[in-house]
């Protein structure tokens, strides 16, 4: 019991009265939840694996967006993690596929490119198998960084590399846009 | 003391305990300071009045930015408010003009085309005084309504009209990004 416990705690969010609370209800519980839950547990580590193709998180090689036929496999946005996808795709209006880094920039917490899985994404562009790559880090400080690494780190392949828009949000007032924002908007204005 | 209060009371943010304080304060300092006060708030009324050019609000007509020799005369960022002027010129990048609409198209609280201060705008754009118009109304539903609207009314008039970037906030990471400003932010996309 205190060995479960003490796992329980390790979890992000879970104080060591939540854990109690947990393994308590683990144990009132029958004894078939438990083994589902164990198992679930095991299955995640054992069957997950990144994508040897765009590096998400999937249990089959190649994941569900590399293997889509009606995905446009010639469209390839890339982002931080692999929850940035979801975020992506809950625009509802992306049919390309993914490439992620798995981390960003970060020369002060001694993240270099080195870190950044990016080795398949220049695999993919250099076989000509890429027509545009949307840079979709966040625009923070790291983000950016990250940005213009891969931009010059894809230029030699004369793929097309955009970046997505930074500016106001929509639904929001401009009266609380700050300076870099409101910046960034004129800056990227566009032709109506 | 009675009549202050209320009028005091009047003023937003301001209730009824707040305004008593505020009267009693004017009520132990010096003449001086009332009468100045009392002088500074009829002189708002009485001397402001919005530029004939731009409706910016101005003690001067031409207003300061419509009279400035180092600004760029034909480039002209179109706002909501005359609030908006000071977030646009926060950012220290615009170096053009403004024009004041002294608010945005609402068809459900009765603001209509006939509403908006729009006739110097289209004044000064017929008499091929403009290069470009920035529209940088608020990417609200009203402001973009606005946005649309105002780019009709120029289409005629054949200057170039842009809109303002709606997208991710700089420094703001995209996974707290809505569905429809990260659609917005991949649709606005723009070569590295």
């Amino acid at each position: 019991m205190a060995r479960l416990i003490e796992e329980l705690r390790k979890l992000p969010g879970i104080g060591s009265k939540n854990a109690q609370r947990l393994a308590f209800h683990i144990l009132r519980s029958n004894g078939e939840d438990a083994e589902a839950l164990a198992d679930a547990i095991r299955n995640l580590k054992a069957k997950l694996q990144l994508c040897s193709n765009c590096n998400n998180i999937t249990d089959v090689d190649p994941c569900v967006y590399c293997a889509s036929p009606t995905r446009n496999q010639r469209l390839v946005c890339v982002v931080e993690e692999p929850t940035n996808i979801a975020t992506i795709e809950k625009t509802r209006s992306y049919n390309g596929v993914f490439h992620v880094l798995h981390g960003t920039l970060s020369p002060l917490h001694g993240v270099g490119p080195e870190h950044l899985r990016t080795g398949n994404l220049l695999a993919r562009v250099s076989r000509g198998d890429v027509d545009e790559v949307i840079l979709a880090t966040s625009p923070t400080v790291e983000g950016e960084a990250t940005a213009g690494y891969l931009a010059d780190m894809l230029r030699p392949a004369r793929v097309r590399v955009t970046r997505i828009a930074t500016g106001v949000p929509a639904g929001s007032d401009i009266e609380y846009a700050d300076e870099v924002t409101m910046s960034r908007a004129l800056e990227g204005r566009r032709e109506m």
